[in-house]
């Protein structure tokens, strides 16, 4: 039982005091490597602090190396302190020697068991043919998680569900006046770039400027839409600044569509949640866009977009015909799963690793000569963030060692439309494997 | 027991000669309505002739209004004969009082069953992205399948699984060139001429000759691609001709491709088979299209196409940064349930409803008067027929009664790009609710 004074009235909040003390008893010594740390309701209970403040503590703490947390066994003292005061570590299992991995996240007995009872349950409709928009059952459930996660007010009946942000955009391209123009970062994400190109779409690559797109170049563009990242910029991981998110609204208000792609925008980190550009948009041209696959798995192929009434009314009339391309047995299932409270939950666990990961690089930065001096951005928010590595080695180069070193990393180059002559030095690092 | 002298040197089939006796102890009263029969086995062992040719008997009976089956119980004779020479029935439990519905027929346990032991034992290779063309098992799967059931030899490399025929039908879009001519039958499909045409694609309607699409129309059209059902046309039935199958690999043969969906092949239920335009093409100039929305449920959205090599190497420049769309945990359930041996084991039994449903029919038009005098089309494959009616009801009106006389209806005029002036008086019956 830790058992340290604090004073609730100093000036210092209360998880610095904490963490202070916790970090006095691991450079002394008296909690040497490796020794299990309470967790942090007993923490909270024996210092009379809320959990939040003890988590907050805990969360400092693995930032700066010097505890780790493992998934279900709890905090410990690190092996490699930052300050290098304490012992070097015998054991074996460090953090970055066991790389989080998605598959022990998913949750699978609870997956099953809401498909089993759909499957025993509800076999009628699941082979009822839904609208072209979806389950009504999904729609609404993701209404009220846009509610809570988001504070997005959705009418149930705006959204989409679609098998994966590609097939939306076919979709959308499908709603959209051929030739359309439409504006896409630069860089950005490769496939959805090919398949608006393959599906007849003039794509214009727009550069990002320091704080999100560069409105001069998108002005000049003659885009009539633009497919934007503006929580976290797919891939350097930037967040757009509240002026060029009105920038953009007043672009989009002249008659032009946005489309707000907020891929992981559900992994806020730190710093305090912006608001999608969808809940502040008044003129109705913001198309919102989301994916279940960072938030549960790419591979049950789930997203959805928010249609402003006249593109509604245009898919209503077009695509009644058309088949909703998810199955049902993966729509009700989902539905319940969020519903029933599953989702939220599954989003702080996952949101916990990434905090780790995080960590987890920090301290890698710190010690590992392949790491050393990487400068890290785009670490507000999502499951990755973007390294700038002081080398010589090239790009290609230095993303298989950082994989062969267990983090998963992709070459920034790799999603411009014109790569960059030289090697930029720089990998997206993801936080779980 | 059955004891029926067969003479197997006797010109006449075996089957039809069962068949004769049958008939015979029906009318005579012999085997009064409501008797239920041995199984095909029992009779098979019986009359020492094959358990097939016994099936093949009771089929032929069933399609004649002698008897009918019921799942899970056996055969019975009917209780209205076609000949009208047996009495009343008292029983109330008429086929057509019962109409066949699909959520009886989907296999929910097994599916239940293969999925849990998925997600139990292979969590792994469910999280792991596929490749864009699919989970290499259901390629597999799927190659062998084609084997078995329409005698195709196909490198499962070839096959790209997609969510649906409409999203492979977007696939494909994304392979051909932009602005291509692509002719569709008419009467066709909708939906599927409603994903082309928004997609940018010139689409000509090709009228339906006799004995497939005319041809000469198809030439005049400078269609550089044709989407078209040889096996079964939807929504007429007709089966396209030998010779009529010739000239449109002809044409194919001239630089064209030729897309053969053959949707519904599995089911057929009279006449011998048919072998698919792409088992016949040596040009490499056909794409196989195919889906479980008939032979599964429409609501799981999985379907499938085979490339020719020049499509497939454009698929994999192209595509392979694109996600494939259906959910790896039903592509991995569905690879179980074919290999397996369930998906022909449920084929089968959707096959004989189909039968069932038929006979059905074809008693409804002797003695109910809505029914009286049509004329049924397209009846040898397929899991809906075309009835034209000697009415002079509004199609809409005709298609309500038959659809409150609980026969799943379609009107054919709905299935034209340009409907015909006047009513046809020609519906889709599904044999299946």
């Amino acid at each position: 039982m830790l058992q340290y004074a604090i004073d609730k009235n100093r000036s210092e909040p209360v998880y610095l005091q904490i963490c202070q003390h916790i970090r006095a008893d691991i450079e002394l010594g008296n909690l040497p490597p490796g020794t299990k740390l309470p967790s942090k309701r007993t923490l909270s209970a024996d210092l009379g602090v809320s959990v939040i403040t003890a988590e907050t503590a805990y969360s400092q703490l693995i930032a700066e190396g010097y505890l780790y947390s493992s998934p279900k066994r709890g905090y410990f003292v690190s092996d490699t302190l930052p300050s290098g005061t304490a012992a070097v570590p015998q054991r074996t299992a460090l953090p970055e020697e066991e790389p989080i991995r998605t598959d022990t996240v998913f949750p699978f007995s609870i997956w099953a068991r809401l498909m089993r009872e759909e499957m025993a349950y509800h076999q009628s409709r699941l082979l009822t043919r839904p609208p072209a928009e979806g389950v009504p059952a999904l729609r609404e459930a993701i209404a009220g998680h846009l509610k809570g996660m988001r504070d997005m007010t959705v009418d149930p009946e705006q959204i989409i569900i679609g098998a994966g942000t590609e097939s939306l955009c076919m979709l959308l391209r499908m709603l959209l006046p051929e030739h359309s123009v439409i504006a896409l970062e630069e860089p950005g994400h490769r496939s959805i770039a090919n398949v608006y190109a393959y599906l007849g779409m003039q794509c214009i690559p727009v550069p990002m400027a320091g704080d999100g797109l560069d409105m001069e170049q998108l002005r000049c563009s003659h885009a009539e839409i633009a497919h934007i990242t503006p929580s976290h910029h797919f891939p350097t991981g930037q967040v757009t600044s509240v002026e060029k998110r009105y920038a953009l609204l007043s672009w989009a208000a002249q008659g032009h569509y946005l489309i707000e792609d907020d891929y992981d925008s559900e992994f806020r980190l730190s710093g305090s949640p912006v608001p999608s550009l969808y809940s502040v948009d008044v003129t109705g041209r913001v198309i919102y866009m989301n994916t279940f696959s960072n938030s549960l798995t790419p591979t049950i192929r789930i997203a959805y977009m928010i249609l402003p009434p006249p593109l509604l009314e245009r898919f209503r009339t077009q695509m009644h015909g058309i088949s909703c391309a998810v199955s049902t047995f993966e729509q009700f299932t989902l539905a319940r799963f969020i519903q029933d409270g599953y989702f939220e939950k599954h989003i702080r666990k996952v949101r916990k690793l990434c905090l780790e990961g995080r960590s987890a690089l920090q301290m890698r930065i710190q010690k590992e000569p392949l790491f050393a001096g990487a400068e890290l951005s785009g670490t507000e928010i999502g499951t990755f963030c973007v390294a700038a590595f002081p080398t010589s080695l090239p790009d290609d180069v230095l993303a298989a060692k950082v994989q062969a070193a267990g983090v998963r990393a992709a070459m920034l180059r790799d999603f411009y439309h014109e790569p960059p002559s030289g090697d930029l030095h720089r990998l997206l690092l993801y936080y779980v494997v």
